[in-house]
């Protein structure tokens, strides 16, 4: 299988996209793979798989490389005395902004490359939390309850202490602080409002279980991970999640009852099908009560979750193997060749 | 002021692009105007101003005129010895599929290019009609019950007749229908499921109030169009709304008490806040036992809605004077270089 891995991008976790690439380009060694980075400034390389080293990037190597343009059906590489189309299937491993955003999805979905991962609604609805929570109240999900505050407003906060509080539209813990009184809330608020113009406050809930479960659609099938109860530290900083992106050993399931699991597996359902198709994604749940309450959607986990599948390189060859492909509008012009028949010209 | 009319699109829309591209021209003919088409391929060209009339389109005379391809910052037309780079605000009227789905914003954010227009989120929540609902519903705005409907899928409606069945995601009338009693339901589905794989159902309310308010915010401040009381026949069909896109003669206000006029303010306010900065859009309301219900978005009204407003090219250099800047996330390599240290390499 051929398949072309897609990461860098010009966002807060670009450095996790390169890892997620560098884990993801172990686990999928026996496909056909191809890499193309996409830098800070929006322009495209493409990279040796023996290059596919965190330093070709930090120390800025990648800049000798081939550049490539996005043209109709893939990514070009201009030679002297001709050019060559890269075509395959795009796995995109841009996490973060650009890449969760929909940014990449637009720009394949125009260029009419196939692609493993979110369309742009579904984007839509993971990255900015504030929509993920219009979401589930349609689809009928259960979340916390959360108040937003948007930058230069002034509003007091209904939530009772400890809080958390969140940049609305960052992944990887970025900007996230416990906040346990009053004393620490400006300071929280600050660090928040420096990547993002609207934040989210939730109860923080000391000691919440929590439970992630990955999975996709293929085939009109859903195909589930093991459900993973995560390690945590309060919770994970931007450091530790770092580290998870660069996860590749099979963890162990969680010890829950099949009832609990049957219930996150319902879900995950609701939250996925008709808006995530062409996607792996994980969902994190809380369970209090015995209650599962969406926390958060990952529609492109770090280093795609393979951790948490038995047979990672065979999820990929089923989703490729069912991906969305976009109706195509026909364009016609039969209004103006009526219009300009009725004006007889 | 330099401004380039973005138009045509890979849509069921496309006539009506070009059809609000021409009637644009002519309003905003004191500006310096460049045209940029782009063809059902996804091809785009640069119009000449003089060649800005439907046949040039319908009979594919667009095909001789220069290529053009995005790059950063703006749209490239390769000479034989050089380049010249269309670097001015763009204007996007590219309605329907890619324009109003996100994709066209999408592009023009990953290469930098400054737009009016609505940005991807935006898209989003006003090119499904669904995800309008959920917008509605999180905004506390009243909108008209609703069912959704996916192909394939066999459900019974719980909405009493008479119905107005939509596809999810098209606008301009394209593929809806009125239908009174159950004879006519099945007709009904399979013209709109040809358009889309999910379908709104909503009770047709017979002599329904219809007020349409346009309007954007620039410089923190929401300028208003005069509130419009379209004229009707049951519903605007295509070809009816097709010739609306050709409108260019102010209307005369609807008469309505200055009471509605608030509340139908109030409505727009909500919608727009947040989410919409950057474009000028046309909010649809009904208006039923004094209380506004929002019917849809139209975020590239058809030419724009020029005609609810008296000094129409003042409305484009206000937009254009207060454009939404994304910030630029910092890509930084802080985490490879301290772990590439701890691993002493």
């Amino acid at each position: 299988m051929k398949l072309t891995l897609l990461f860098g991008g010009a966002s807060y976790e670009h450095e996790i996209s390169i890892v997620s690439a560098i884990t993801i380009k172990e686990k999928l060694e026996k496909f056909d793979l191809t890499f193309i980075f996409c830098d800070s400034e929006h322009t495209f390389y493409l990279i040796d798989a023996q290059d596919m080293k965190a330093t070709t990037f930090s120390r800025g190597e990648y800049k000798k490389m081939p550049k490539l343009t996005l043209s109709q059906g893939g990514f070009v590489q201009k030679t002297f005395f001709s050019s060559i189309k890269h075509s395959g299937t795009v796995l995109s491993l841009i996490h973060g902004g650009d890449g969760e955003d929909g940014t990449i999805a637009a720009l394949l979905d125009f260029f009419h490359i196939n692609y493993i991962g979110p369309r742009v609604d579904a984007c839509v609805f993971s990255y900015d939390k504030t929509y993920t929570k219009y979401l589930c109240y349609a689809k009928n999900i259960k979340t916390l309850e959360y108040e937003v505050l948007y930058l230069d407003e002034h509003k007091d906060i209904k939530i009772e202490y400890p809080l958390i509080i969140k940049p609305a539209r960052l992944g990887s813990s970025i900007g996230v602080s416990i906040v346990r009184d009053e004393s620490g809330l400006d300071y929280a608020l600050d660090t928040a409002f420096e990547f993002d113009r609207s934040v989210l406050v939730e109860p923080f809930i000391e000691g919440v279980k929590e439970y992630n479960l990955a999975g996709f659609i293929a085939n009109g099938e859903l195909h589930y991970s093991i459900v993973e109860e995560p390690q945590k530290n309060e919770f994970l900083d931007f450091e530790k999640k770092y580290m998870d992106f660069a996860r590749s050993e099979q963890v162990l399931k969680a010890e829950i009852s099949e009832q609990l699991i049957a219930k996150l597996k319902t879900n995950f359902e609701k939250i996925y099908t008709g808006l995530f198709e062409g996607a792996l994604i994980r969902c994190d749940f809380f369970v209090i009560d015995d209650e599962v309450y969406l926390n958060e959607i990952n529609p492109i986990p770090g280093s795609m979750a393979n951790y948490l599948f038995e047979d990672f390189p065979a999820c990929i060859e089923l989703l490729d193997s069912s991906l969305p492909r976009n109706k195509r509008a026909k364009v016609s012009y039969e209004y103006i060749h009526s219009i300009s028949r009725a004006k007889g010209k």
